[in-house]
């Protein structure tokens, strides 16, 4: 399983009407073969400020099957005009932790 | 429910020993009231970077609960000679996505 995170930046003033269309955003994400599950949380220090988590079975699953798929231009029209900066998008693999 | 979050830059070269002394950190983080569960992720792109997320019952359980323990004591002196800048901890709480 790949942890993608993105630290997203949304123009100030426009966090309801960035949630609102991060919800319609949503489905266009979750029906991507491969994707198991996302949040978006607001970080409580900074104002505008959002950590978005998307867990994917594998790294290709994001960065082909999502990102090449219409589905992406679907999510790109309704979310990337609330970003700046554009956000870096970075992906992660679990450290085992038990024994 | 919170979220901490932390990117972590570890020094590089350290990485291996860092992820052993974490293992051996988690049980004071875990043994704290209000404590959820928590995760080490590692950045497939950037060596040496990872990403840590704590889930907590209330902002306090970390801030106070933890924070103020002599288990944090224990999590210092095994960790924070490993990071170089030392973090950035935020804490964020989950936007609704469902209807």
């Amino acid at each position: 399983m790949i942890l993608e995170a993105a630290l997203l930046f949304v123009r100030p003033g426009c966090e309801a009407e960035f949630e609102v269309a991060f919800r319609q955003a949503s489905p266009y994400i979750a029906m991507t073969p491969g994707y198991l599950g996302h949040e978006l949380q607001k970080c409580m220090e900074t104002g505008a400020k959002y950590l978005l988590l998307v867990r994917w079975e594998t790294l290709e699953s994001h960065a082909i099957g999502f990102r090449d798929s219409p589905r992406y231009q679907n999510w790109k029209q309704l979310l990337h005009h609330f970003y700046d900066p554009f956000p870096t998008i970075e992906h992660f693999e679990s450290v085992r932790l038990g024994s």
